[in-house]
């Protein structure tokens, strides 16, 4: 197949926050699939949180990101050509592809998508990645019950907004916190939250802890940290006793600019051990197992209206990096996608 | 019954480590049970860790003791005069009774032990709450499993040695950190396990993480956090993925020396979320219905000489305070005692 293909590769290591020079758009032919390969072209790319840890070189579940190596990244893309048993040309797939337009694959990782079942986007967002995580979150690491109170940090975004409205289903009480009344008037008017703070309009970390207080009067049994910072350290404050804190991500620290606010370890440690807290980190490629029981679950619920989800779209992968940087800094509203191919057909 | 009585009161609130001035000793006389009560006479008092966070004005899993108010702590006692149903004077029980002599009881939460089971210390120790504890700790909150390494803090004390001898038994690898070489040399020499390094003579964190890498190669799958502080950091780097950390006392920094060597919060969540640990506080208050199985499998353990024990006893009521002050900062070499009283007849 001729034509040009593009792909961002990261260029040096960012120090706290990512800046536009950490990236670095390199273009060349599109390849040609050999055997046993398939050419895929990108239609969606997912801009996720993890992708910042994947660019430090410090030690982590994944292997960093080389300097000029291709941003990794799940992309929703067509097949073109295909040597591989059980793809064809026009089959809808998504996996791990990169920031780029078109890449070869032996089709590992790889699952196909119906593209009959929802929008093709879904797959990277509630019926993807982000989804899946708020699905084995809440039920096998949380363990969430009825009658419980969970606290949603990120509230309205991609897992944040799944995990609360999948919360109310199981019938828990779900205070979010997002950043921005827009955010917030969203958790509660239109995800169903009972309630949802505003930590920017917070001025610290103990005015946060008095409007928890005040939106959870008996407490709050399960903590969904995406954020750590000044949120974790309300939420110590509001844990119940066997309380919960499940631990998925850290996009404020990530940014650098949880340092500052968090509370001391030794603090936080006395209140797991006087709280009996469970503290758990988890991350999503191990659970590869329940995929099917959420999709199971979870895409009639996308279907019929139960659960809604929302998008934030950038056009082209030239616009990856300065979305991503956005995204990290709360700019995004909704699962951050990156449109880098037209629809099939 | 006439004679005097004493106790051991809270006669201010400490600032990190306990002094002489905030325990004031008291007498009166010896109390007379009234209608439904019982007389008791203290034989053993147990000194533990927990009754440091109890002199704090700190909320906490049990309120605060008062000013003026008897230390709290676990008793073996005998039984001098009963009018309780179950209860007849010469009855050897165990249970909360303070920091004295004798007290009044209605019989709530005492436990009668059988004389010639095992020595009556042992109730407040390999059998008692620290054996307890150890017990809990290691199979239902640690869930550990055959062929795993576990490192063990506190390795001598009470309930450090215990946890590592079970785990020998169940077929783990076993690590010791503890205070000097005498305490190491008794770690392996005679409790059996596999290593034990001397926290006293690595000068900071760093140091201790080098010698643990040494002596856990394969990583560590389970850290029993008695002390916090550097060996905390240290076992943060061992910890392999999907590790635990049990955490059920925080001796180092209720003595305030863990403050300066703790790594920041969000290191510690960092490694959290990308080794994906659980980390479980525990309070042995919470595991009542697990006290029959413990004993059923450790008492037979400690009669025919597998499990091994060592006991630090002072003499008398009035040396209290300080061997609980000498506990706190490591003095002690296996489970702290009080000889309050004789043995009986």
């Amino acid at each position: 197949m001729s034509g040009e293909a593009k792909s961002i590769v990261l260029a040096a290591r960012p120090r706290g926050a990512p800046a536009p020079g950490d990236f670095r758009l390199e273009t060349g032919p599109v390849p040609s699939p050999g055997k046993g390969e398939m050419l895929l072209r990108a239609i969606w790319l997912s801009l996720d949180p993890y992708m910042r840890g994947r660019m430090d070189d410090a030690k982590s579940y994944a292997p960093p990101v080389e300097i000029g190596g291709v941003m990794p990244g799940a992309c929703v893309a067509e097949v073109m050509e295909s040597d591989v048993a059980g793809f064809a040309a026009g089959d809808i797939v998504v996996g791990q592809m990169g920031w780029t337009t078109h890449a070869l694959s032996d089709g590992a990782g790889l699952r196909k998508v119906d593209p009959a079942a929802a929008p093709l986007s879904t797959a990277l967002g509630v019926l993807g990645m982000p989804g899946h995580t708020a699905w084995v979150g809440l039920n096998d690491i949380a363990r969430a019950q009825p009658g419980e109170t969970i606290l949603v940090s990120a509230a309205t975004g991609a897992v944040g907004s799944l995990v609360g409205q999948l919360a109310r289903q199981k019938g828990l009480r779900v205070i979010g916190v997002a950043g921005g009344a827009g955010k917030c008037a969203y958790a509660v008017e239109e995800l169903g939250f009972d309630a949802c703070l505003d930590h920017r309009a917070a001025a610290d970390a103990a005015t946060l802890a008095a409007e928890l207080a005040r939106a959870a009067p008996d407490g709050v049994d399960i903590y969904w940290d995406n954020v750590g910072a000044k949120t974790l350290q309300a939420a110590f404050a509001a844990l119940n006793t066997h309380g919960r804190i499940v631990l998925c991500g850290m996009i404020g620290w990530f940014s650098g600019k949880g340092a500052d606010s968090a509370m001391a370890l030794s603090a936080a440690w006395r209140t797991i051990l006087t709280k009996r807290l469970r503290v758990e980190g988890f991350i999503i490629f191990d659970h590869h197992d329940r995929l099917p029981p959420f999709l199971d679950e979870v895409a009639p619920m996308v279907r019929d209206g139960r659960i809604r989800w929302r998008e934030s779209v950038a056009e082209g992968l030239d616009s990856a990096p300065s979305a991503f940087m956005a995204m990290l800094d709360g700019g995004n509203f909704g699962k951050q996608l990156v449109r880098v191919g037209n629809d099939p057909g």
